[in-house]
């Protein structure tokens, strides 16, 4: 620690990948080099850069360094020590990148979340097999250093619970539709138009980009094989504003809620929308912030909270995996050797939590009674039931429910009861509560 | 990392000072053999111990370890390669030890906030002269890992400020008068019979606890060698329930605010009372967490939340230390080689903020014009004021003032001439606003 920077080689990267965050890590390497000098004690160079378009501008002067058509020759040169893959994709030059830097045992930073919940127990393997470093701080709520605090921060805990919103797109949407009244159709296409979805939007009003992220998170925590399959994943699509507003009127927020626990029956992983209280941490969340909530058995509580996406955030936290390998920090992908970590059962059921239902019923003499009949034959107990004015339609009689903790299988039970019996006028609305 | 726990030697420390950390601690290691070593690919082992009293009783079993009376022959003893120090005390056996340790080349991981406030710089140097490391996650913050998110995770970024509530005692206090409407006499009280108070409450409640932490994170964060001296530092002893009570009218809270921040015109580091907007982050932290928020130029704003004290929560942190340790990570206290850091200037004034002014006025003709003139001289101007009813004393009119932006200096100038001209019947009270 006590040599200068130039007493030790250089660290040389290549960059696949030239995208906002591939520009945004350019920028840093390029305008702070005697900073990451000075606090890894070895100069940080770029030695070469791939895209799938070499004359785009990005920016940045990219003249210095050497270009490569193909990011598997990239990570191969003999020049690079580390390949920072932000090319995106779970499988295509991504993949095939990233295997062929293993194999030749060098290490690898990426931001890929998509790759690494598909694949990533298999390239943690390929890693440790050579000796190579995989990492990944900026695939999970983009500039919160939450992979670190879990991995090296609260290393001397046993992990208890995982929480967070982490796609920063759905909690803009949510938000606008609280804040402004808008219907979700409404603000979806207003995020469109702003370019925030990803090509494909289901990846994140679908929940499947933040399932990604904590499928990574639960495999750290729990040191299990990263599941993301198991994950019971619902997105926001079918979220209203009238839920919303119903929520609000009962001191909740809707989020689109990650929360990964293991438990007596295996391990539960959830990406779905939630009530919370909107006085906690969660509920007072806003717009495209992200947050990540760890328990730890030692610890308790701790909180992280900053942006989830964007250039600069996204390029901190691929800087933070550089300089950790910059500085010789040498650790396992997921916190433990990859062939240590144990094949996780998937819960059968969630653990027990109080449900939001909204019901449509038919307005005739007796339906109430069915309904309610029908949740406590299949062990539900209601802890609040409201039944309020509906203007438009004079032929349903709309009703909330707040249930006590129960799993969601006995209200859908409850609920295939209630639409045989014909007490539905309209599809019913389940969203779980949690006092998180 | 593909090696297995037993392959490696095991890290072996010799704790000095069995309080409730060291027990924690104690029972971590016992509880978690397999974790640990699971996470760190080497056995953690405790060698031997150190306290003033060896027989009391702990609620760990202890009679495993070696005892040494002097921590100086702890650190010195062969079987031990990490001292762990968790006596307290910024001089005496805790320097000694610690000394003893680094000057063997041995790491040293510590709790010890006075310690390091005082003689970190030292201290840190003569760990690097001897290719040690001196660690103190648990020293700032208790469980939060905030020590690791600044000087890992955002080691791409330029720190622009670090701000937070780091006393959790006079969180607490704060919160239990705003609360429950009680004076500060009583909630000190009470804080003191659940012993939340330090020996010498001073330390908490006159910020000088909370002050340590934040020269710390300053000197991680801008580069610059430990200044506690410089530190701007005024406790909570003089905040009242009336002013609580206002700040509550406007939309804020009253918190002891530590902020640092390089400016140009040199450091600043504060750890006063200040206002903050009611629906912040900081405004929203009751009782005894701790926040910590850390804004770089990349990363935007990172807010951290958790608890700051405790016997779990120290632990883990100390536990991140030895665990880093133990992978063999090396690094230099405070981020950068402690040779290379800068002496850093005090900033001769803060940056600009508007401020609160609670004056009591001698209820005569052409008082309150003297006030405003006063202000207006010394370029003070008013952005809110507000006179209200005092039901105690006829003769004195009651004034609360918020400023626009401006120096807490050009704010004393006024109340000195305020003062010389006999306007004032009671002490003004002045308190910062923070937008944080």
């Amino acid at each position: 620690m006590s040599d200068t920077s130039s007493s030790k080689p250089p660290l040389r990267l290549g960059i696949a990948g030239l995208g906002t965050v591939g520009a945004g890590v350019i920028k840093i390497v390029q305008r702070k080099a005697n900073l990451l000098a000075a606090r890894t004690g070895r100069p940080i160079e770029i030695s070469a850069v791939s895209a799938r378009n070499r004359d785009k501008d990005r920016g940045v002067d990219i003249s210095a360094y050497a270009w490569e058509d193909d990011p598997v020759a990239l990570a191969l040169r003999d020049d690079v020590d580390v390949l920072v893959e932000l090319m995106g994709g779970a499988d295509g030059p991504a993949k095939a990148a990233t295997e062929a830097a293993l194999a030749a045992g060098k290490d690898v930073v990426t931001a890929n979340k998509a790759m690494l919940a598909i694949h990533g127990n298999e390239l943690a393997a390929k890693a440790e097999a050579k000796g190579a470093v995989l990492r990944f701080e900026a695939a999970v709520a983009g500039g919160i250093p939450v992979v670190k605090a879990l991995t090296e921060g609260l290393a001397g805990n046993r992990i208890t619970r995982i929480a967070g919103v982490m796609n920063g797109t759905c909690n803009y949407i949510l938000t606008r539709m609280e804040n402004e009244g808008l219907t979700y159709d409404e603000v979806f296409d207003a995020a469109n138009a702003l370019g925030y979805l990803e090509a494909d939007p289901t990846l994140d009003v679908g929940g499947i980009d933040a399932g990604h992220k904590l499928a990574l998170l639960a495999s750290i925590g729990f040191g299990t094989r990263v599941a993301f399959d198991d994950m019971v994943l619902e997105g926001i699509e079918r979220i209203t504003i009238e839920d919303i507003n119903h929520a609000a009127d009962m001191g909740y927020r809707i989020k689109l809620l990650g929360v990964a626990q293991m438990t007596g029956r295996g391990l539960e992983q959830r990406m779905t929308p939630c009530l919370v209280p909107v006085k906690s941490p969660l509920g007072q969340l806003e717009n495209a912030t992200n947050m990540v909530v760890l328990e730890g058995d030692e610890v308790g509580q701790v909180v992280l909270r900053g942006a989830g996406a964007g250039e600069g955030p996204t390029a901190s936290a691929v800087l933070s995996d550089v300089l950790d390998i910059a500085r010789g920090f040498r650790i396992s992908t997921f916190g433990v050797p990859a062939t240590t970590l144990d094949s996780s059962t998937p819960a059968v059921a969630s653990t027990p939590a109080p449900h939001y239902l909204r019901l449509s019923l038919v307005d005739k003499p007796g339906v109430l009674a069915k309904v309610t009949a029908a949740l406590g034959d299949a062990g539900v107990s209601i802890d609040r039931m409201r039944q309020y004015g509906q203007h438009d339609n004079p032929d349903v009689a709309p009703v909330l429910i707040v249930t006590d903790p129960t799993s969601r299988r006995a209200i859908d039970e409850a609920l295939t009861v209630m639409e045989t019996s014909g007490a539905l006028a309209a599809q019913p609305v389940t969203i779980r509560i949690e006092d998180v």
